[in-house]
């Protein structure tokens, strides 16, 4: 691998000191940007996610723009089922819509396990543009979405406030779901696996709807597979997990093979400190819809949450993904005051 | 008043020792009973809430029917914002509208925040003819939304996922903010009064969408005007606040004049003991999707519930509203189970 110009995300996943955090943001190559937007206007989601030069392109749109110490893949968290063979829809502004779901066993056997590196190679021909397109500055990260989350759009078939459907698929054919679960794992390693080949630096597993279950469900149906994915991945590359709400599961994923851990914005960095130890670095927390207030207003909460977190063992990140009525030099002033906050030490 | 045949629940919340936990749950008057979705057919939804023999009748249900050991008036938290002058559409199915969302001073001067006892006396008397209906077998819950939960409805006019433009409401100008949510809780303390005086013997408030602040927005907008609620209320009736999902607010809020706390099922029995000490009874935390397993797995979880918070200090409810899908006898068997936990002391 090349040196990279910009290697804070890898030296603080390393545990090395750094300068000040590295910094990038959810969702950062996405509808906040002009740039993005007019893609959108003329190719549909699948073609911006399944053209490679076009997803690279998209991925790279924030590192310029806004300035972020890492790229993100543009891509989405279901090529995986679409790669187990089910139909993904997804409508522009309306969320995705998978018309067969999963219900019996034979659903479970006739999905796909195979040719995951041919079915998805579109990702992986776009990392590798991207990664071209980056010249080395700062690193690559590669992504997938945690089996729970996958088996949630597996189960319901489109998006859901409770995720009731795929809770009952577990809590009554506990066998089934698990049986699924290890499916999406295994592809999901091979996936991840595939992109680190393919030049993903870091890779991050998005546990979306983790924080749709309590603790003991979380562990039964959760953790366990995130941490094979963790396993699986640490000796290719360091592995960020984001189970999204979970924070009763942050002292025991600290003591996990991920070299981080996203938090969202409702736990206070102190207490995820003291949950995690300094074991792994902690990556957010900050609340997306503080992006819409000033820039004034951004940059002094952007100061007091690395006040709060310390540079060391920290990725500056939102909590979630960054919504589109976000102006795009407020997204920068979010950049600006993380790369600020050098002098300030 | 009345000795009540069934006072578990108000025992529990004098800290007074109790045989067995009581047992009510969020929604109980709703769309999973066959009878309600009668009334439903006939009348629609402010005719149901507007009309204190309907609200009545459908509060009543529940306890003959599923057995619980407290009614709960049948209303919604949005008859607030309706009795402060402004329009709530409700269309079946699809959630709340109100049309004239608040963004300025001259808005929130424009609120009405007089004759809430007259406004609303719908809800006083339906809680009358609940009261006379329930002839003192168990008691009756009265309720309102929290100051912060009700600024979201009114500020962003709908539901929403993240509440961003509520959010930057008070972001963007925290003296309106204030200003607003101190009007509300003015309200909301005249009609809680008014409801205990109606023959309400506890009262709720659900902060139903305060899990979506971080914790020092909460302390900011959401905990003072709770606190000023329990404070004013404390000394007509028992308590018992319901910040959904705020987790990281429990230990602050067991120092609170409030006699209970409700908590979702996104934390352990042992940590929320932990947080909040035996200072304040704790409510909850069953997970609503566990009621569509089966009678025999909804039981043993029941009882496993109820061994790790203890019997004493503890009422024993989901973690969120019962939702439409849940067989009746599912409910029933929840109910059932508690009531079946005194022969395992």
């Amino acid at each position: 691998m090349q040196q990279l110009k910009n290697d804070l995300l890898l030296r603080t996943l390393r545990k090395e000191k750094v300068e000040r955090p590295p910094v990038w943001m959810m969702r950062q190559a996405g509808r906040y940007l002009p740039d993005y937007m007019k893609l959108r206007a003329k190719y549909d989601f699948f073609t911006r996610v399944q053209t490679p030069e076009l997803a690279a392109e998209i991925t790279l749109q924030p590192v310029d723009q806004v300035g972020v110490d890492a790229a993100i893949i543009f891509s989405d968290i279901l090529v995986v089922p679409q790669a187990m063979g089910l139909e993904v829809l997804m409508e522009e502004g309306k969320g995705p819509h998978l018309p067969g779901v999963i219900r019996t066993e034979t659903d479970i056997e006739k999905l796909i396990t195979d040719d995951v590196e041919e079915n998805l190679s579109y990702v992986m021909k776009a990392l590798k543009i991207a990664k071209q397109g980056l010249e080395n500055r700062i690193p690559l990260i590669g992504f997938a979405g945690a089996p729970w989350t996958i088996l949630c759009y597996m189960v319901e078939g489109k998006g859901s406030k409770t995720w009731d459907k795929a809770k009952q698929f577990c809590f009554l054919q506990p066998g089934l779901a698990h049986q699924l679960l290890q499916k999406i794992t295994d592809v999901t390693i091979r996936y991840l696996k595939a992109q680190v080949n393919a030049g993903a630096d870091v890779v991050q597993v998005f546990d979306s709807w983790s924080g749709c279950l309590g603790p003991a469900d979380f562990k039964a149906y959760a953790q366990p597979y995130l941490l094979q994915i963790a396993d699986a991945l640490a000796q290719h590359a360091p592995v960020i997990l984001f189970p999204k709400g979970s924070w009763y599961a942050l002292k025991e994923l600290a003591r996990s093979k991920a070299s981080g851990l996203g938090i969202d914005w409702c736990i206070e960095p102190q207490v995820a400190r003291d949950l995690t130890g300094n074991a792994i670095a902690l990556q957010g927390n900050f609340d997306p819809a503080r992006l819409l207030t000033s820039i004034p207003e951004i940059k002094k909460s952007v100061k007091e949450m690395i006040d709060a977190f310390g540079v060391q063992n920290y990725i500056a990140n939102l909590g979630h993904g960054i919504t589109p009525n976000v102006p795009v030099d407020h997204a920068r002033a979010f950049v600006d005051a993380v790369k600020e906050y050098q002098h300030r030490i």
